[in-house]
């Protein structure tokens, strides 16, 4: 399904046939928590601002309004109106970060959902019952998400026991995917690498999960406190073991040049809440650096937030009006930026692929971070 | 500038020109306080919900981000990307109600800011400078709002000063119409009476005003805590005393009910923040009554909020859907209601329009009335 187009160094550039249709990879998942993304975002706006593939998290759909109700509803796709391909997180990272009075347990976790206390258990089997009554495209494998810093000794007993869930995750979407009345009988599994900063942890599980044949391949708990130099550490260590030819996705990257410097290190998939955050806080990417558009410097500006840009803002808003709609809380304010936002997202990635395709990658690159500045 | 077209009973067809382009009437104005529609509705959404005309408010967008900063951006229409035709409110309404500390004296209205507390002095020439920088189409002139109840003595004393106050805006628009660099030196004036409940003033200033001579008549101080029927008594008792060759416009207003009842006693302009304000709430409008998008009812709810209906929102999301996004506080459902609301009275707007036209008004009222029951 997924098809390797061309490598300009560890580039990659890639295509990924689904059910929904293709997606072009390096490709950017736009992240719609609860089935929306913040901003008051439709799909239809999505389609507009060039968005391949939508990320909706599994936790926030099972504590409301809950899978069963997809499901009768006929899947994610048929609930938001959106006909191109959705990635399920596993809820692992939500159930880690979130949710209270956590258990972790052989079968799984049991926790207290962050919405009203009530008890709530979720393990492998779960994970993928919830995913496969969303109906995604692509699911994401049960994983426990370790604490950072976490000791050695921790993160090897994670590790090795994420590994074990892996293969009931594998087992459980397998037979739901046989079953009559399944939303999306073709949902794809990825894996999910771990071990924190540890290379050897990292580098041993990498090569357990290449051995699985699994649709794609992920990396977790990066991104989460650990320095950005860090980061690519592991990437260098880790990409590589991973199999060439099935997509890889860094969960949750990142900055623009965190993404840039991961396509140069052999990555396809991205998500992260930056663009629609910082969007609204009426912070916006630009190639230029980020701008903060509560800014005074903006009060009588009539440009666009960046000339050229083909966004639906930068066509009909300027930034003397984003930043009075911002100053007064009006919520399109916020709308205006996230859509900004999320388009910069997506254009770059468009930006990437091209690059990528004419073999002009790393001049590409260098251009991009460097007119972009520090601040991103 | 204003053409009656068509008349059907008491109800007027009407047609007003402006420098902004064409107004069919009886109209609704979608209401965007501080130059956007609560909702993160921007205004390429207002021509997909049919908006002829939009009313901003002189005051919000005195004390943030001020008037003149506005006009040096070139006007309201250019600020907010808007080329139909825009009304502006004197200010006097949300002086009277928001702002605090307030003196009224023969000059004007000496007030705090709701925002920060700071002094602001506005009287007639005031509020005309301010709609002047602002650029809008019609201005509305400067009026004291009494209170509801006040005594008859209070009420006679407001309105004569309502009526001088009135000649001074003329005075002080004409003027400014006639400066060099005037955003829009074609800007109009309407005049507004007043009487509260008052049969005999609310007769006495009408008749005061049809003499003057202006761009379009407003009635205000209704809609602010007298009974349905007082305002319609008001209305039988007022509108025929306007010139029926010029707009009337019954401010604040209201209810797809008080609408119709408006319109079949002459009147042309509405304005009201019922849709906005109750799509926010997940209240929603249809042809067969109000209702809550929060009810659990529409949890498993596959329909569109109303079969049939033309809005971005019925084309696209489910009830199902929409109770989610409300449930999960995501601005989308917000956003989606509102649009479906505006819509619905534009679309109301359009049919009691071609109602007239047809020389089927009452019937089509009565169809309406029956059809949306009680609860609007």
């Amino acid at each position: 399904m997924y098809t390797l187009l061309k490598t300009d160094g560890k580039a990659k550039r890639g295509r990924l046939e689904t059910v929904h249709g293709t997606i072009e990879t390096p490709v950017f998942m736009n992240v719609g928590t609860a089935a929306a993304i913040k901003g008051a975002v439709s799909t239809e706006d999505l389609k507009v601002i060039g968005c391949q593939v939508q990320l909706t998290n599994t936790y926030h759909m099972h504590v409301r309004t809950g899978d069963r109700i997809v499901k009768q509803l006929g899947g994610l796709h048929r609930f938001m109106n959106w006909d191109r391909p959705i990635l399920t997180d596993s809820g692992g990272f939500q159930v880690f970060s979130l949710a209270e009075l956590r258990k972790i347990k052989e079968e799984g976790v049991y926790f207290a959902s962050h919405l009203d206390g009530s008890k709530i258990f979720m393990g492998p089997e779960e994970s993928m019952q919830i995913q496969s009554n969303l109906g995604s495209t692509i699911a994401m494998a049960f994983d426990e998400c370790p604490p950072h810093p976490a000791t050695k000794e921790y993160m090897q007993a994670s590790v090795d026991r994420t590994t074990r869930w892996l293969d009931r995750c594998r087992v459980e979407l397998d037979r739901l995917n046989g079953l009559e009345g399944t939303v999306n009988p073709r949902q794809m599994l990825f894996g999910i690498n771990q071990g924190g900063t540890y290379e050897d942890i990292r580098i041993q599980h990498a090569k357990t999960l290449r051995d699985m044949d699994l649709d794609g391949y992920a990396l977790g708990g990066l991104a989460v406190g650990e320095s950005h130099e860090e980061m690519y550490r592991i990437l260098d260590a880790t990409v590589p073991l991973l199999p060439q030819d099935k997509p890889t996705y860094l969960m949750g990257v990142g900055t623009p040049a965190n993404i840039l410097e991961a396509v140069d290190r052999g990555v396809d998939f991205f998500d992260c809440v930056y663009p629609s955050r910082n969007g609204r806080h009426g912070h916006v990417y630009t190639n230029h650096g980020k701008m903060n558009m509560l800014n005074k410097q903006y009060e009588l500006d009539e440009q666009p937030i960046e000339p050229g840009c083909g966004c639906p803002t930068c066509t009909h808003y300027s930034r003397a009006y984003i930043r009075h709609l911002l100053k007064a809380r009006e919520m399109l304010g916020m709308r205006l930026c996230v859509l900004h936002n999320l388009y910069f997202y997506n254009r770059m990635m468009e930006e990437i692929r091209n690059a990528i395709d004419a073999g002009e990658f790393q001049a590409y690159k260098k251009e991009k971070l460097a007119s972009m500045g520090r601040s991103n």
